[in-house]
């Protein structure tokens, strides 16, 4: 049974707008846990995502051992200068000076995965689109993201990463796919602005592209 | 400047979880428009999104012309059919009696797109892993998804659709790609429980798959 009647007042909707606001992709964090308990709570937001004909494909894996820690950041070091190489100039020099993770501080470390064969849901809504079980474990993060920040919880979303080797790495199943590498913990500090955009990488939009046909 | 001090209470989370039980994939909508100011007040949800890089990929097409609808439906129906074949006994006779989108209902109907050339961003988070910037549009149809359920307004995702056939059909830029067709209005009814556990398809794990290395 799930809590309150599933109407929601101004005051409520104020709040929600707030949240989104101040949530951010963290890169900085403190170096103290996230206790357990906590963890859960905002784990438990995986269980309330949407997803393609109930197929819940979602996969977590907490990175806690040294060795697979290594192995993630490892990676991320090498995508990360393979990126660079893509950039001349002032922005080779901006991008060299980012923090794009925070997976030398983080406390805890989630690999999330998609189960591209998982037989839930019996295939339903993902004939003609199968990335709707991609969508579906994306859909989860966010959730988990909000349930996280509504906490005092930051999470940063890593994708320079070379997803398969990764998987290798930490020795998944084949079927299951990277959608994400959450590093997790509380941030060093809040803001309502992107880091992005406060060292001038690029801005938000402010409007939303938007046609009709 | 966004609004609070970007800190939660009890209470309010309590309320965000209520919201997350009773958000719904809805296919059964009341055929009385929603309001212009409302249906804002949900897609500026979209700003506050997080994307790859800031890139802000989404491109979003209210489909309202009575031969974009019709085109949109012929394409679902078609698909509906070529997935139907994919069942057989019960499984088929239970697919066939099911409900799966309310495009002949909705007032509003959109479609959401990946803008997958954009130079937003520049790249950044996006070089290893591309399929960043279609999983930054599910993140902010995610956004708008909880934004409209706070305001009383049903979302419902159409997955079963031949994705290219609709670019062409909506006349789409060449680099966009599908990722939502999302049907926009007031729901026939409230629940907290899935339709498709409802029906017996399928049901909700009640646990989070999760691993440790």
């Amino acid at each position: 049974m799930a809590a309150g009647n599933g109407e929601f007042d101004g005051a409520f909707r104020q709040q929600l707008d707030s949240l989104m606001q101040w949530r951010r992709d963290v890169r900085r964090f403190r170096t103290d846990t996230v206790p357990a308990p906590l963890l859960q709570e905002c784990l438990d937001a995986f269980l309330l995502a949407p997803s393609v004909g109930l197929s819940e494909p979602w996969r977590v894996v907490q990175v806690n051992s040294g060795a697979a820690r290594q192995a993630a950041l490892s990676n991320y070091q090498a995508a990360n200068e393979r990126a660079l190489d893509g950039y001349s100039g002032d922005k080779a020099q901006m991008y060299a000076g980012l923090k794009l993770s925070g997976m030398q501080e983080a406390p805890v470390q989630l690999a999330v995965f998609c189960d591209e064969e998982t037989p839930k849901g019996s295939g339903l809504g993902a004939q003609s689109m199968p990335e709707m079980r991609r969508y579906s474990v994306v859909s989860a993060i966010n959730l988990f993201w909000l349930s996280a920040r509504a906490r005092g919880i930051g999470v940063g979303w890593v994708s320079i990463l070379d997803p398969e080797a990764l998987c290798r790495d930490l020795d998944v199943p084949e079927n299951w796919r990277l959608i994400a590498y959450l590093c997790v913990g509380y941030p060093e500090t809040t803001s309502d602005t992107p880091e992005l955009q406060k060292v001038g990488w690029e801005e938000r939009r402010g409007h939303l592209p938007f046609e009709t046909r």
